[in-house]
């Protein structure tokens, strides 16, 4: 449930352009990792003298700064004032509690995107929020923790390949979200294998099945597709072109990007479509042999009750009953009994009882 | 059910603009609190002279009239005549059985919006109607009962923190919008906060659970739906752009409000799925603890059928039962009796019947 | 179901244009009343000499002709010829069968609605059909039967009151498509005060309804919608001002009429899934009772089996049963049933079986 | 599921515009009738000479050939090249496995529908293709087999009535399509009437459904929906006067046939909502049933259970059983047992459990 | 679960335009067959010398290559650089986890396609994605296994019938979707044919069928739906003439595929639906079928239950028991006995309870 809704209502009544952190803070201190980087050279520093790094910049080239931890309001500040963020804009990516949105303010685009990974030990989807601001020549991204997808990215950039270093802020953001995008495969093909898996136990040995696993999923995929949806339109809109700060060439690799999301967006359903048919012949499965088990035990019951009442009626103490008498009524008892349950049993044979 | 529907029924056949007030009281006697202030200085007036403050106004600055009751027909007669509403607006105005909606009229905005929050009592939520009207340089707003979640934006105005002071009525009715969409989040948790304790009731013990709970939520949800959805088409002409008397800087946090609305309604629907999931495993927990009962139950009874048969034989009265008359009969049928019983018991036990 | 398809199969094959009467003429004979008006008289004539009254019209003012009953073809011909009137509107006014709509010819618009009712007797939703034309300074209105909510429209025209005397005849046409719109309110009234009832019911002896009431409303629920989402479209294209002779001041009361009629479709919604909700409950309710009813049962018999055994052994003839021959054998055996008897129901208690 | 789909496969890969008749021949052999007219002469011939016919015709007036049975390939062929018909049309023609469209080709309209009957004897609804193809004075009519709904429409044609003789080709396929329109709601009305009668069987005596017949109209509903579906945007391009071969006064009837086809849409699906409700009335009517039945055949067995243990108590063979000996012991147990009895009935009774 | 989601993890993190082949080789190598054609001559080549092809072809002529697996990066890249494509369009080749899907690009356009067919050992639909890129005269088409529909098309192709010699690119791409869009209504006929079966079946005897053909078949729908929907978008851009590349002509051809689609679209919802009908009934039949076999053994228990009693009561041990001493007191048990069991079977069978 927390998953679900954060404490957004802390916020509440609060002028706009506040900043107030919202969601719980993942990292014990933030962590500012710097790139400079132009066609020619790239300078990596980390944890470092912002201020510095700052004022270097002016010069020339392209930076990208990517901050672990949102809740430094400090250093979130002084990167707003050096690159005249709106207030809005700040307040947004201490809040981690947004859907994935894009917004154009003046010289910048800003993009809430979700990382997603599947926590093994939870069983189940984390999400962390990724927000990105960049204009011309610079980039800047917050995370709410340390650890993500954009190693390859990193790599890219310090060996040079590709059009990454030649670029703008653009490219450099059309790169990592297509690094995000690409590891929702990852965490699809997890869930893929677990829904499998249980598909497979579904159809041996459905007693051995626990509902809420099936409900866990499900409300997975409730939350992924919240996750995830918003996304579509995010992508479709920087593809068409309504920003200056999206190059042409660049469109052409985000129709690729948003070819990847609508592809989610369809695992997503088809997942769902599969855990209900699944819920359905588990609840079928559970309910067909709960019959078998009554249906046997009362088949029991039947055959007993008749041969039962016969040995009743010879319990009995009437003075007059002449088959007490007899030298084999007490086989002959035995006899009938047997044929009695004989009968019965063919006639639920015969009618495919059981 | 009375949330669900009012008496509108007592408007029909009345001549349109008719002042009729739809809805029970919820207050004794309507209550007006005036702010009057321009940048730099601001004067509040509580159950004041209406007559003599609406003179006063006409020099100059910005005024902001609060009503709580909208039965006084006759104080909102005066003030639509002073602010030239028309008769529509204000038979809107007193009927609180309105969706939300905006209307452009002369001079001014019309929004009708709901106020809602949980009521712990009842257990359910409860909506109170909020009408706002804003010129230039006034705004109207009038609410069903005393009571709201305005604090934070009157301690603004009187610190004079923010644009709130300097802007038109316009920011003061974005203010007051987002304080209400804001607010929807603490309702949200609190119904969230009741949901978790739910499902988690529901996986540990889902007997002690009672159905009429789950119920009451998702009418609950039915309800919050249709007082919250069709805000967003509201705020979304809003920051549209289509209306003079928003200011284009006031554009950029409706944005905000916007996308608050948005992250409501995708709220509500998350819990709708929720709680369809969770009666679903409600319904199958219960059927699947009655299924054991049941099945312990007639195991019971399945393993005592042919031994008291057995019983039953030996308590025949023929003459000649052989084995009557033997020494270890009795213990002999203890003996089978047993065995019967627990090769029952360990068939059952290797199919998984128990 | 004869609500849900009118005999139209009557009118196959027909030249388009012919007059046949669709629907089962609700009143002996046609009834015409004329209201003839400027802004300062009124003249209201009843069952009226109509060629007179046609003629006298010529020379200036306004009218409203009301007809009740739709199959007098002769008198809706003469109408028709003298209002200029397209053969195919003709047609549509005798045929009772149709949808909403609304539709535009030369010099006038024809708009066919339905008028609802809760029929007490029957305990359904009766629906009327009401077919309107008007030009510049007419109003034709045509009723399956007497007897409508258009009373406190007369009444406005008879008093002067508001602009109705002095407006067209597109405004006549707002107050008697508001008057309807209005009453649809008092029908959802009188359902809802149904369904509020029958939950209450629900809630504390679900045994005690029929299901076929709930059933009863659903189907209620269908024919109302499809009564009323057309109108919505209807109403709305009126208010848009795609017509000329809808007036712009007209259209703002239209706006108003329009909010209702969505209010009216929600509230049809709501009802829908609060009727689905229910029937869920009562299912469950049902189910959880008959469950507890088979429990309990099963339970006392269970306990009995057992007993009922041991009394069975003792029954047995074997020589050689030494507990028979004790002094206190039968109060033991009383004394083990009891033991047995108490350890079945605490075990069964503390697995909370009932 | 014939109906569902037809042997398209024998099609693929042939080259487009190659005649293959998709689809069992109705007829035997293909009967052409052709209707020679202008506003003063009809020429009706049968089984024509069709060569004959077509050179006459190339001096004047209008023409119309209906072909019963589109398999006869080489008068489609001969059809085709009089008329310069693409190729593209000649093969939809005879592929009776098409869904309602209309395209437009040079100097023709080419537009296919379902002609639909109940057929009584299969207890389903069957479809029959028709093809019009229309040009300023000529139309075409192909159907699958003899037997249509144009009656009315030819009587029209011979006794000159309306605009029928002095219209073009237009007027001319748009009363064909009236006449097939107006002919779903015959088909309606028997659908209508079995839901009717079922339903009221239904609540009566619900043992007596076969769920069969429910499922049977449920497939039927689907087929419909399919066939008539597509027409609403066919008939609605017709009317928005797209075509040039569609005249303006012909639209306007064309508005008619729209309406129609949208209530023919509304009325399946309200059925489709009917039966769904039906079918569960149907499952709870059975499963209550069930339950009643289960139930009382469970009270019964559990008043005997437990007299039926006393009965043994006092067949046990103790050595000292006091009751045994008393002179109304055996008075006392019927007594006993009758009070036992009654309790229990009277405590199920309380509980309302029968 | 492989069908609904392919190893797209693997290329997480890549530089894009990166080839890494997606998905299993189904083939060893991969084969090339090109024909070079114009409107006089036709020249086959099959695993051929592709340089020396491609640079005769600089000449003049068209040509259509066809790859069959595409795990050979060499020659895709080599394809790549002689027909100038798209870094982009390379990497989408050889992955072959991409939905349907239309792009332009300079001078060509690029088309994804899911080729269909039905595996009877398997029991499921496979699907193998065909990418097709053409431009004025060139078409090259890529597919994942040797083995395809196109053999219709090679022959009209070697034959010279129709316009195909005489066309471009674009009536060969057309040719191409044409014939695989052919081949899905065989796919479908046999999943028709395979309900069609299922459901005669189930009506007949519901017991034989397993649970699981029914799931299986409902998730064959989710896959196949999901394979073609997004053609349909396509196809409508083709057709729209969006692209300079499709000839005036050409679209009037897919048009006509564009009308198949629809049906294919169609045709899968119709089985949907028809496949939740069936589930339906099969959990009914089954339900009811339970139903039938405990209510027998109910109603046979409970008929001996009290004549079970009467025996035990004649069975004891009281010292006064009159009837046991009469004459005819053993006949009389029997008689009473025979007397409430038929009073039992009538008035159940009178109740209609079997």
């Amino acid at each position: 449930m927390p998953r679900f809704i954060k404490k957004l209502s802390q916020k509440a009544g609060k002028s706009p352009g506040t900043l107030v952190h919202i969601g719980e803070p993942r990292v014990q201190a933030a962590r500012l990792s710097i790139s400079e980087y132009d066609a020619q050279d790239l300078l990596e520093t980390t944890g470092a003298d912002l201020q510095g790094c700052l004022q270097r910049r002016l010069i020339d080239g392209r930076i990208w700064i990517n901050m672990d931890g949102v809740h430094d309001l400090d250093t979130i500040q002084t990167l707003g004032d050096h690159f005249h963020l709106h207030p809005l804009t700040l307040e947004d990516i201490v809040n981690t509690a947004q859907r994935p949105k894009l917004e154009a303010f003046d010289g910048y685009l800003y993009l809430v995107i979700k990382m997603l990974h599947y926590d093994e030990a939870q069983q189940l989807i984390v999400s962390e929020q990724l927000s990105l601001v960049w204009g011309k020549s610079f980039l800047l991204s917050f995370q709410e923790a340390t650890g993500d997808v954009f190693n390859p990215v990193r790599e890219r950039l310090r060996k040079g390949r590709g059009r990454i270093r030649a670029s703008g802020g653009d490219y450099l953001a059309y790169a990592l979200v297509d690094a995000i995008v690409d590891h929702y495969f990852t965490v699809l093909e997890q869930i893929g294998d677990k829904i499998e898996a249980l598909e497979e136990t579904l159809i041996e040995q459905a007693v051995d099945i626990n509902l809420e696993v099936i409900h866990a999923l499900k409300k997975d995929m409730i939350y992924l597709r919240r996750q995830v949806w918003p996304l579509r339109e995010v992508v479709a809109s920087l593809e068409r072109g309504e920003f200056d700060l999206v190059d042409g060439e660049t469109r052409l690799f985000l129709r690729d990007v948003y070819d990847h999301t609508i592809q989610v967006i369809e695992t997503i359903e088809s997942y769902r479509d599969l855990l209900t048919g699944m819920m359905d012949l588990y609840l079928t499965s559970i309910s067909n042999r709960m019959n078998e088990v009554m249906k046997v035990l009362t088949i029991i019951a039947t055959i007993f009750i008749p041969i039962t009442f016969i040995a009743g009626v010879y319990g009995m103490n009437f003075k007059f009953i002449p088959e007490l008498q007899w030298r084999w009524g007490y086989l002959a008892f035995w006899g009938i009994s047997g044929v009695i349950a004989a009968i019965m049993l063919w006639y639920f044979r015969r009618k495919k009882w059981f």
